[in-house]
This record gives C-alpha cells, sequence and structure tokens, in this order.
C-alpha cells in the first residue's frame, strides 16, 4: 500500500484552537497508508499582490508542502456565518505566482469544530465554492461538523467526543480510498 | 439636510488596488450631504484570538471609525470566486470585542472592480451571507459590479469609464436616502 | 395594538409535510396582534412564462393575499442541499407579472423542519439570496431549525418540542415588533 | 473512440425558452463521439412525496435515460438570483425512490441563458451546491454564460453569436474528455 501525504492546514491562528485539535485527532486516528503533514499559517502574512515579487518565504513553504502532498485536509473554522479570513487568505496566497497555484486539482476534504449546533456548516458550504474555482477533487461525503466544540474537547485539546473521533476515522479511511480510487 | 458620514473599506492592501480606486471614485462621486470616511487596512493584523486581551490598535481605530459612521461601504474584490481573505478577516476583528461588534445594524451597501465579466458577484452575494449575521441593513440595488476593470481606469487609478462612475452616482445617492429613510 | 396578517407558506405538498406542521405551531403559538394566513401551494402549477397570458387563478390568489399582508414566513424545506423546488417554484411565480411581483420589500422570516441536524440550514441560505433580491426585510435572528424533526411532532402533526415551540414564540413576537418597528 | 451520451435537461417549460435553444446548440455543435439526449420536463409533475408510491411515469422516464446516460448537461436559467423552482423540482424527483437517486456519481456539466450580464452565474453557483451533495463529477471549467442572451439567437432559435458557439464546443470537447479520462 502506498503511504500517501496529506496537507492539513486549519485556518485559525490562536493558540488552543479547535480547529487545531482537530487536526491534531486526525494525525491519532489516520489509517494505515496515510499521514498528515500539518502546515501552520501563523507566519504567513497577509497577501498583498505588490509582496508577489518578494514572495514570503513562510507561503513558499507552505506551498512546497502542499504540492508535495497528495491530498489536503483543510479545518475550517466558522466565523460570522463564512470561513474565516486567515483561512481564505492563505488559500489567496496558495492560489498566486512563485510558480503556480498549489491548490488545482488536489483531492481535498473539509473538517470543522465550531460551537454552534451547525458545526461550521455554512463555512464549509462557501468554502466548497473556492474549491470548486480550483477544480480541487472534493470528496463530499462523509461529512466532518463538529457542533458544540466547547464540549468535546478536554483541557488537553485531546478529542474525547466518541462519535466525532469516529466520524473522522471514516472520513479519512474514505479519503485514501477516494484517492488510490482516482488514480487507478 | 443632515450630513451622513460613510464608513468606505476596500478590501486589498495593494497600493494600485482597483478597489482602492473605487473609494476614491466614490469619495468624488459622492452626493451633497454625503461624505466618505477612507479606512485603510494596511495595519489591520491577522485575526487571532488570543490578541484580544492586547487589543491592536489599528483594529480599535477602524472600529471607532466606523461605528461612528451612518452606513458602511464595501469596495469587494474577488479572489478565488468568493470575497477576499483580507477583507473577512477585518469583518471578523470587527465583530470581535473591544467594547462590541462595529457591524451591527449599520446600513451597507457594496461594490466591486474585477477582472472577470461578473465584476466581483460571486464575492458579493457571499459577502452578503455575513453581512445578514450581523444584521447588517443591506440596501440591495443598485448593485455596483465594475468588470473588466483593468480597462475602466486611467494610469493615475481615475474611474474613467463614464457607465460605472454613472453606476457609483446612483448607488451612493440612492445610499444616502435609504440612510435617511431607516431613521425617519 | 394593531392585528398584523402573516403570509405563511410552507414549500412542500405533502399532506403530512413537517414544514406544514411547523406553520400550524407557528398559527396556535403567534403572539396577540399577530395573525397567520395559511397559503397551500397545491394548485399552483409549474411556472411557465407561455402561461402568464392566462394567469394562473391561484397564482393569482397566492399573490392577493401576500401583497395583502404585514409580512410573510416560508417554512422552508431542505431537499438535496438547497431549498426544495415547489417553494421556489411558487417564488418565481409570484415575482412574475398578473400586475406585480408580490414580494418585493416585503418583511420576511424563515423557518425550517428537517431530518438532518442542520435542520434546514443550507436551504435558508440560498433562499435568502432570493430574498435579498426582492429587498424584502429579512429579520435574520432568532433562526428557526427544527432538525431531527421526525422527533419532535406527535401523530396528529402536533409540534411537541418544547425548545422548538419556544423558538417559535420568540421569533413571531421578534417578527411583531420588527414589523412594527419597520413602520415607525 | 466509444459514442457518449449525455442527458441534457433545460429548466425551463418555455416553448421559446432560451435555455433550451442553448441545448439545440449544443446537440448541433457536440464533437463526434458525443450525442446528446435531450429530455423534456413538460410533463414531470411538482414534487410531492405521497406520489412516490404512483411513480409518476414521465418521472420514471427522466431517470431511466439519465442512468442510462454517459453524463449530464444542465442548461440552467437564473429566476430571482438563483436557478428555476423548475429545474430544482427534477432534481428533487430524480434524487428520490423508483429505485435510486439517478445523479448520483454522474459527470456533469451545465450552461446558461440569461438577460443579465452574469449570463446565470448566480442559479449556477447555487446549484453546484446540489451537485455536490449527489457527488457528481463536475467538471468546473471552462463555463458556459450566454449573458444578454435576447440578443444572441435569431427569431428561429438559432444561437448565432460566435464566441457563445465556440464557448460550448470548447466545453462539450472537454467535457468528452473528462468523462473518458475519468474512466480510464
Amino acid at each position: 500500500m502506498p503511504d500517501l501525504k496529506i496537507a492539513a492546514i486549519a485556518g485559525s491562528l490562536r493558540r488552543d484552537s479547535h480547529n487545531r485539535w482537530l487536526l491534531a485527532a486526525s494525525q491519532e486516528l489516520a489509517p494505515e497508508g496515510l499521514t498528515l503533514d500539518l502546515i501552520s499559517l501563523d507566519t504567513v502574512p497577509l497577501y498583498n499582490m505588490d509582496l508577489e515579487s518578494d514572495y514570503p518565504v513562510a507561503v513558499q513553504e507552505m506551498k512546497d508542502r502542499v504540492i508535495a502532498s497528495d491530498g489536503v485536509l483543510f479545518a475550517v473554522p466558522e466565523h460570522n456565518y463564512s470561513y474565516s479570513g486567515v483561512l481564505k487568505n492563505a488559500l489567496d496566497w496558495g492560489s498566486r505566482p512563485y510558480g503556480k497555484s498549489c491548490w488545482d486539482g488536489k483531492p481535498v476534504i473539509l473538517q470543522s469544530a465550531a460551537a454552534g449546533f451547525m458545526g461550521g456548516g455554512r463555512a464549509q458550504y462557501h468554502l466548497r465554492q473556492v474549491l470548486g474555482y480550483f477544480s480541487m477533487k472534493q470528496m463530499y461525503f462523509p461529512e466532518v461538523f463538529v457542533g458544540a466544540s466547547h464540549t468535546k474537547f478536554d483541557a488537553e485539546g485531546k478529542l474525547t467526543d466518541e462519535m466525532a473521533r469516529e466520524a473522522i476515522r471514516k472520513q479519512l479511511s474514505a479519503f485514501r480510498d477516494f484517492i488510490l480510487g482516482g488514480r487507478a
């Protein structure tokens, strides 16, 4: 079985972000043959076309790692009924020169942790329009929405909710098959 | 006639941004009784909840000026089939503490300049969902979409397209009435 | 206190539709001074511009009753991650001649009953774009999403879930104030 | 080269619908190896779950033909800033029993003719969320938007605009490759 590497990006800069914690859980729960490469956005600056001629090193690194991956996993915070500005900022950078877009055609899945009962739905459905623009290969199901997320992690940031853990296991397993199937 | 002040924010950091230029045109074309307060996002940092306890001065200033305004005008860039991360980042900041959200209930209009023929439509329709979350009073029409924007400004950034200029005149005039009507 | 009449339309033709039942509950729970006029879509045909010259009586009646109302309440089924075709069909008819659109500028609220945990969110957020086109006065909050709706009604179609009942009470009460405030 | 059959559905009942005319143009412009099966919605009734036990013959036929196809082409009218109720109604029917959904996993493309300058964009982007729910294999580009459509056809309904004709040619050609590539 090939070893697939998934570029995993949480759209939040908060140290104790629930969406970062989701990716930590995903790293723990990933099936054999699938490894997560956690890419932090901490040093990615705000997008500014004037900076493209002096391309930020942090963005270069993000893009290199995404391009080297077999697929992408976004942990998508919902802020104000859509995805976070922080996440979109990274997507905007990734789509602009330093060679080429790092997103185009990559297989992709989404996860969200959010306080509300929709668990990030409004954010993910907006994001899917952007992913479509990149012609990313979206695996639509199973979806992962961790609602009421303040009740689903322990003090150390470990995902303790068994239903959420199972949802992640199933999604990552299906994603492995989805990537391999697309290659067949 | 009362003098209305409109907080005007372009969602781009590029120096020669077409959306900044739209606001400059709007400032020139605004009807009597309506003045634009151009708020730059140049020094607004990326949103991070951990920074809320040490609230960025640039965001404080943005919020103070929006709160002091009678309405808001966003110049909305379209990046990757949605609004820019830079703009959403400012909206996310504005919705978070340092007192309260600066957006809630404000009258609001949108303008976009974009290279494509849709002129920013995909960006504006996503943004409207966010504005709804803030219960902002959206004036829906007339809409201002300046497509093929690279052909509509001169080298100094002056909007030269007469149809676009007229659309802005009409929108700002209607916005003045919309705000005053909402107060009656 | 004025007596406000709300045109209430469920976007489903099923006899035992949970969204019809929501409107029955709303009728029961409406505050003093607010009455629901339940408009069935049973006899509204599929929209066809060629029929406009021989305007369907059922549509005439729907439009007359909406125009005579002080506001509109849609019970919005979610089918396939958006609103139902049946509901949109009625909206399309209402926007076309026999005088004029019946929707423009009316105050409006939404409710949904749906099997999934999002309770109809994907349907309502798409619908809001249509309502914006009509410049309807949307009251955004409180939202009413009755998820897992198969567990929330009894065999006679009575809404038994107390949280859902309270949500409806609050929404209708707020809507009365919203309409009266808009008139002040 | 295999002969691919594309189920082609226009979301309008109007006899002289521009979206029907788009499909006629597509039939004429289709590349070798790709044939359109034009499926009319004229006799598809409004969706009602109570009718599922006495499944409408017109819907059976629609579903049979879609299932027998190698891909789907929707001509998507824009009504009131979203897709038409008539089209969504057909999608809702197709997703419901008489065996199974006819949409799931099918390759799909979109075309629109519309009076406005966006050419149906608002309709197509809403529709894509529905297609995602069906896990349809969306080919995102090239997009086909025929704006100002009243100027692009002759009196017999022939698409005369050469740019639009070329866009359709390119899209159908790419779709053939997309379907064959997905099978490889």
